[in-house]
C-alpha cells in the first residue's frame, strides 16, 4: 500500500494517525466478512473498494481533480447526487461509521450526540480521512438537530453549503424543495464554472436511476428462500454505493445479480432455507458499522432487507425521466427526493407504510429497529413504529447502540433471545 | 383550596396523582422563594399567582371558555400570541419544568431526551396539569427533533396543529413564516368561529408589545448596582408572564417596576454593592425549574439577566405597529418573530452577538451557559458561544442539567468556584 502514501501526503493526511486508523480495518474486514462462507463470486470486486478504501476511490478523485473536476461531499440521501454529477462535479456520500473517529469529534461536540456526526465531524477535523481532504466543497442539510447545527463548526475547516430541507411535506413544501434544487444547482454552476444543461441533467437522472434499478434488483433477490446473498454483504454494497463511480458500481451490481440469479435457480442460498428472515428499520449503517447484521447472521437469522438509508431509502422512487426542460427535471427530482420516508420529517406515518410493505414484500419473520444511540427523530418515531407493529402481531426488538464495542455481548444476548422466540 | 376540585374533577384531572404533585409545591416555593430578604411588595400578586397555580388562573380559563372562549396551548416564543388573542381565544404557554411529570413522559418517550419535553408530555398524558386539560387544541412546531416528533404521540390525546418553523433565515424563510402565520390565522378562526380583523389584530399586537415593554422596563431596572431584585424573582415573573392574563399581568410588572424605581432612588438592592453578576444564556427554564438561579443567587452572586426563552427572547423586539391591512400586520409579526435567535434555526451567530451586547448593557462579570440535558442544538451551538467569549476574556461555565435534584450540589460546588474566580 506504500504507494498510496504519496497520495495521502498530498491530500494533507495525518500520516501517523491515518496509519492507526489503517492498522484496525483489514483484520475487521477479515472477521467480519472473509470469514463468511460461500459468498458470491460478484463480492471480490467490492471487498477489492473496502480493502483499499482509502486508496483506490481517492486516487481516482483526485485524478479526476487534476482534470479540473470539482468533488462534492454530502451527508444525506436527500441531497441529490443527479444536479451534482449534471454541473460536471463528482458527488460522494460522506457518512461517518467508525469508532476511531468519535473522540476527535467530542473534542468540538457534546457527548451525548449521535456518533455518526461526532465521527464524521472527527474524520474531517483529524485529517484522516482522503474523501472529506478531497472534497472541495461539503453540502450540509437541516435534517435532525444534530447535523443542523454542526455545520457551523465544521464551515471553520471547508466551505459548507446549506439546504434547508422542509420538515413537513406539505404541498407548499414540495415547492419550497423544488427551489432549494435550483439554489443549488447555481451554487455547484458557480463552483465548477459550467452550466446545467437538458442534456447533461437527463443523462445523469437516467445514470442515478439506473444504480437505483440495479441495488432494487438485488434486493429483490433477497425475496427469495433460501436467501442468496448475505445481510452483511448487501450492507457493504450499500456502503460503497455512496461513494464509487456511479456507472462502474451499477455494473458490478448488475454482475453479482447475474450470479444470484443462477445460485436461485440451483436453490442455493448462504443461509439455510427458512433460516428467520429479519427486517432492519432506522438509523443508517455507515461504513464499517457492520455490528448488528454480523451480530443477527451469526445468530443463525438473515438480515433480508434494510428499511435505512443505507437500505431502501436509497434506492427505492425512481426520478421521474419524461422531463424535457430544466424546471421539469428539477420539479421530477424534487418529488422524487420527498417520497423518501426520514423521521426527520413531520408526520412520517408514510414510514410506517413502507415498514409494513416491506415486511411483507420479504416475508419478514421479525423487525429489529436499529437506532444511533441519541438520534432523537428515530428514538421518539419509534413509538409509533412499534405500536403500528404490535397491532399486527409482529415481533420488533429495539437495539440502540453506539459505534464502540462495548455493548456488543449484550446486543448479542438480546438478539439470540428475540430470534429464538420468532415461530 | 378545597374549592377547586370541583374544578379539577370538571377539568378531568387525576385527583389522586393531582394531591401527590400539590404535596410537594408549597414547601418547595417557600424553600426557594419566601427565604429570600427585602423582597419587593409587588411580588405579592406573582406569588399569589404562583402558590395557587392550578386554581387561579386554570379557573379563569374555565370560566372564559363557558363563555364560549377557547383556549389555545402553545410551547414556543415562536408561536405568535397576537393571533390567538385577535381570533378571540386566549393563549397559554404550557411549558413543564417538573421532575413530577417526566416519569410518566418516560413512558411514551426515550429517557434521552430533553426533560422539558418529557415533562410536558407526562403533564397531558397523566392528566395532573389544569392548562393542558382545558386547552382546546395545541400550536405544536418544528423548531427541535424532540417537539418535532412528539406531536405525532400527543395528538393521540388532544388536537394539534403544526406550524413548519423554517430552520434558516434567508428572505424566502421571511416569506414562508408569513405564509404559516396566515395558515396558523386560518386555523384559529375555524376554531372560535370568529374572522381576525385589522381592529382586533392592531390592538392585539398593542396588547402584547406591552407585555414585552413591562418586561424591558422591569429588565432595564435589573442593570443597576446593587441590583433592586432578585433574578430567581424575575425568573418567576417571565414563567407567569407564559400563562397569565396578558394585560393584568402587565399592569402588575409595571407596579412592581414602580416601587423598584423608588428603591433605586434610595441606592437599596437585594444583593450587596458590587456583588457579582451573572448572565445565564441557553435553554428555557419553564415553571418551577428555579435550580439553577437558586444556586447562583445563594452563593453571593445576582443573576442580572438571561439570554433566554424565559428571558429576553421572551420580550426583546416590538412588532412594528404601523400595520393597516391584516397583510401588513402579518408580515410585522413574521418579521419580529424570526428576529428572535434560537439554535434551531443554522446559522444562529445572531445570538452571540446578543450575548456579547447583553454582556455589556448588564455589566456582566461571568456568563452561565444554561443546557438542558439532551438539548442537541444549544449543546452543539455552545462550542462557538464559548469560542466567541473566550476570546473576549469573558468567562463562562456550562451547566447542563436535567429536573432532577440528583446533581445540585456538584452544580452548587462548580458555580461557587466560578463565582470565586471572578475577579
Ligand atoms: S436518516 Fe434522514 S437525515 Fe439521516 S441520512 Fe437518512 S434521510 Fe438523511
Ligand atoms: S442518525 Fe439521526 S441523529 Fe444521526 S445524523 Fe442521522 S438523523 Fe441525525
Ligand atoms: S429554545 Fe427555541 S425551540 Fe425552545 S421555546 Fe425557545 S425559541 Fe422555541
Ligand atoms: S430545550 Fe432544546 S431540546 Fe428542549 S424543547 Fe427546547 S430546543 Fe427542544
Amino acid at each position: 500500500m506504500s504507494n498510496y502514501y504519496e497520495l495521502w501526503k498530498y491530500l494533507d493526511i495525518d500520516i501517523d494517525r491515518h496509519d492507526e486508523l489503517m492498522a484496525i480495518l483489514p483484520d475487521f474486514f477479515k472477521d467480519v466478512y472473509l470469514s463468511q462462507k460461500n459468498r458470491p463470486e460478484g463480492m471480490n470486486y467490492f471487498n477489492l473498494v473496502v480493502s483499499s478504501i482509502h486508496g483506490l476511490r481517492p486516487k481516482e478523485l483526485v485524478e479526476l481533480r487534476n482534470k479540473g473536476k470539482k468533488v462534492v461531499g454530502t451527508f444525506c440521501v436527500y441531497v441529490p447526487d443527479e444536479l451534482v454529477f449534471a454541473a460536471n462535479a463528482v458527488s460522494i456520500g460522506l457518512c461517518g461509521g467508525s469508532q476511531f473517529w468519535v473522540p476527535d469529534g467530542e473534542k468540538v461536540l457534546p457527548k451525548n450526540l449521535c456518533p455518526l456526526i461526532k465521527s464524521f465531524t472527527g474524520a474531517k477535523l483529524s485529517k484522516t480521512c482522503p474523501f472529506f481532504q478531497c472534497s472541495d466543497i461539503l453540502i450540509g442539510e437541516t435534517t435532525c438537530d444534530g447535523k443542523k447545527k454542526v455545520w457551523e463548526i465544521l464551515n471553520k475547516s471547508i466551505e459548507i453549503y446549506v439546504m434547508n430541507l422542509p420538515q413537513m411535506k406539505r404541498e407548499q413544501e414540495y415547492k419550497e424543495w423544488e427551489n432549494e434544487l435550483n439554489l443549488l444547482k447555481n451554487k455547484l454552476e458557480s463552483l465548477t464554472g459550467i452550466k446545467v444543461s437538458n442534456d447533461m441533467l437527463a443523462s445523469s437522472i437516467k445514470m442515478i436511476n439506473n444504480k437505483r434499478k440495479a441495488l432494487k434488483r438485488l434486493y429483490e433477490l433477497r425475496k427469495q428462500n433460501p436467501v442468496p446473498i448475505s445481510g452483511k454483504d448487501v450492507l457493504l454494497i450499500s456502503q460503497i454505493a455512496f461513494y464509487d463511480d456511479p456507472e462502474r458500481f451499477t455494473q458490478k451490481v448488475n454482475v453479482l445479480c447475474d450470479e444470484l440469479d443462477e445460485r436461485i435457480k440451483k436453490g442455493e442460498g448462504v443461509f439455510e432455507k427458512d433460516a428467520k428472515r429479519i427486517l432492519i428499520t432506522g438509523t443508517p449503517m455507515a461504513l464499517p458499522n457492520w455490528k448488528l447484521h454480523h451480530i443477527v447472521e451469526t445468530s443463525g437469522a438473515a438480515v433480508v432487507c434494510e428499511e435505512t438509508c443505507t437500505g431502501t431509502r436509497y434506492f427505492e422512487n425512481l426520478v421521474n425521466e419524461n422531463g424535457t426542460t430544466l424546471d421539469e427535471m428539477i420539479k421530477n427530482l424534487a418529488e422524487r427526493y420527498l417520497e423518501t420516508n426520514c423521521a426527520c420529517f413531520t408526520p412520517n406515518t408514510k414510514r410506517i407504510e413502507d415498514i409494513l410493505r416491506l415486511i411483507n414484500e420479504y416475508k419478514v419473520d421479525g423487525v429489529i429497529g436499529y437506532n444511533l444511540q441519541f438520534c432523537t427523530p428515530y428514538a421518539v418515531e419509534y413509538y409509533n413504529v412499534k405500536k403500528a407493529l404490535e397491532e399486527k402481531n409482529i415481533p420488533i426488538l429495539l437495539i440502540e447502540s453506539d459505534y464502540t464495542e462495548n455493548d456488543t455481548q449484550q446486543i448479542k444476548t438480546r438478539v439470540e433471545a428475540f430470534i429464538e422466540m420468532l415461530k
